[in-house]
């Protein structure tokens, strides 16, 4: 947006009224305007103290910003699955209460006093810890996303959800605190045999996942901190497992135990589900590492342009389970022209970016599109090459370019244009 | 703490049950522990659905986790100021929820609709802008701490307050979203003369403070979201001023107004608040910068040694109003003897710096300190070194290093020695 696009726009908003149009919304103000001229109730009474708040929480005129579910998703009569309002979010952290959760057997709720962790398995010395012995190893702080690999897979069979909350909310961006796990597993000594780490979780259903022991010396933690403070309930409390840039359900939440093998175990979790099965048959497993991706956040079909033509903001998230996203491009018009997005806010690798792109909106149908650039060069398909690979019976690991359509109205809605 | 002390620490706690002694606590397991080897209730029942959690909050364990005021502090029927709980964090984002809070005409309700924002004064258009108008500017997303000029202020007249939540609890370190202040004064035009601006809030307290120019087109946000979502009640909603590096009460809150003027207003928070009288009986003024500090949070009064003599981790948080903290210092007795932390987590410019250090305790008393260090070179006084410049009278800017007392049981108090 130049400079000079922004001051026609906004001499609208002189008080001496001249504007009729301020950021879109008619108000003929013919008089100065009574909302900063006149007192508000909020100057003229003291507000409510401290102490009504000892845990604070959003404004009531942030009701609307929730964690949704889609009822038709989950068969159960409790849904399993919930999505983070990222139209709603701006920057790099999700904030705690608003995190996506997904879990097969509900929210576990922990004595943290009974808390235990036990490694076992191809190990020198079986070892059981409680939380206090975890938190006398030293720790690390990270900021990582955490997607589900489920994340986007409705729209495998084309645009289907309306709302970015929905196409693409079962992701979040947390700042961890924890132990390495290297540090545990040396703890009790890997036997030369051992080359995988099997974690499994304490809540009903159990959860496990085969993990390489590569990556388990690598960069995973033993996180029992999120954003600064304790573990939410859903997201694992008290303790849960960070395996950065990996697919969300092999993050084992309220982690009880750590087996050592000498191979995958091939469980539930990872065969006949979060595979993909390819047209011939055969299905691709073991697809850990979540490929690059990105999707405009704003607008988008829950957030629609409200302002009428001129200046407009568009911003979104990119991320990359192999490193950093240097660049995104954007287009308004389907992908017949890309512009470069600016990226603003801390760039971590396997961390959620964000990225703005600032326009002049003619009122015009626009073709809202992102693309992501990850560090390694590899740059985000659209669905269309991700079918043309894998077919039409894929769920997991769609990374595809997202379209949104914007009418004259500013209305936003979810669409696919051929590529 | 060497790979051999951990070793033989953690060695303890295996299944063997060998061990007496887990983490400190002691539990003669002759059997193997029931905690670990038995089915636990939230094994065996579906746990609560995502439906009950829209927006989520801390476990019912952490119930203790929250800001806390001292009664004896304001004279108000309710007070104005609580702190947050420093003890129960880690790395270096404090949630929203427990960023503590300091008003003076209590928490102003504002609704988003009836939101305004005037510039006027010496600028060639004075403008009023509504929320949507902000959003249509480009943003940036930057993490600052935000300090109270009066934190550890009680601390000038000797160890009072036993708990680094109220010695030092009146920071937060926040993750912020929006326009730079440079771009809506750019906006207005500012006239020549132009070289102070005085921030308003739209609170009962109508709380102004003078800025100089240099500064507000330098870092200073127009920030409406917080650590990604839309900002607290309590922190401003929808609008607040950030400062960085600044003295908290200049980030007005419920931004209402900014004029524009050739000279500072010396209003009452500058003049006889937020001012140091000195010996003389002259007072320091306009002691913008926050000069570099640290604290201990654990052990400290409130977060005491539990496990007994062994591996412990000792961690706090550093923070400078002139840039970032490459290095801090510890010492274990009162100063005689000085070690390095090791720093962990991101480091950016006026952001909150996390620090650990881990030793073996061998269970004798305690005399623990931290001395900041910051990227101008700059390092952290003693409090007698402050007192020696300022004398007795000072409330405010009180950057002194703090000491804990730690005796045999790990019980910690607040001690101070002469230095």
């Amino acid at each position: 947006m130049t400079d000079t696009s922004r001051r026609s726009f906004l001499r609208g908003a002189a008080i001496s009224g001249a504007g009729a149009l301020v950021g879109g919304r008619v108000a003929a103000q013919a008089a100065p305007d009574p909302a900063i001229t006149e007192l508000q109730p909020w100057q003229q009474y003291l507000g409510e103290g401290v102490d009504a708040r000892p845990y604070g929480m959003p404004s009531e005129h942030e009701a609307h910003v929730v964690r949704r579910d889609v009822p038709w998703l989950t068969a159960d009569p409790v849904s399993s699955v919930n999505f983070t309002p990222l139209h709603e979010l701006d920057g790099i952290i999700t904030p705690n209460g608003l995190c996506f959760e997904r879990h097969h057997g509900g929210i576990a709720e922990i004595d943290p006093g009974a808390y235990r962790l036990m490694i076992n398995g191809l190990v020198d010395t079986p070892l059981v810890f409680t939380l206090d012995d975890l938190k006398r190893f030293p720790r690390e702080n990270h900021a990582y996303f955490l997607e589900c690999a489920a994340n986007s897979g409705m729209e495998w069979r084309g645009a289907q959800l309306n709302g970015c909350q929905f196409t693409h909310g079962m992701i979040h961006n947390v700042m961890y605190t924890g132990v390495p796990l290297r540090l545990l597993l040396e703890e009790a000594g890997i036997k030369t045999a051992g080359k995988w780490i099997l974690p499994e979780g304490a809540d009903a259903s159990a959860m496990t996942r085969s993990i390489p022991l590569e990556k388990a010396l690598d960069d995973c933690l033993v996180a029992f901190k999120m954003n600064g403070e304790a573990l939410r309930p859903e997201q694992g409390y008290p303790v849960r497992l960070v395996v950065p840039g990996w697919e969300g359900n092999m993050w084992v939440k309220w982690l009880r135990r750590i087996e050592i093998g000498d191979q995958p175990w091939h469980h539930r979790e990872e065969t006949s589900k979060y595979t993909d099965l390819l047209p011939d048959g055969q299905a691709r497993r073991f697809t850990w590492e979540m490929d690059a991706k990105s999707v405009i956040t704003n607008p988008s079909p829950q957030a629609p342009i409200t302002h009428g033509p001129g200046p407009t903001v568009l911003t979104g998230i990119a991320w990359s389970g192999r490193g950093t996203i240097p660049r995104v491009d954007v287009t308004l018009d389907g992908g017949a022209t890309w512009a470069r997005a600016r990226m603003s806010g801390p760039s971590f690798d396997k961390s959620m970016h964000r990225f703005y792109y600032e326009f002049d909106w003619d009122g015009r149908p626009l073709l809202l599109q992102s693309r992501a650039h990850d560090s390694t060069g590899y740059v985000q398909p659209t669905k269309d090459m991700l079918r043309e690979v894998r077919g039409e019976n894929s769920i997991y690991h769609n990374n595809g370019i997202q379209t949104w359509a914007v009418n004259e109205q500013g209305v936003a809605e979810n669409v696919e244009v051929s590529s």
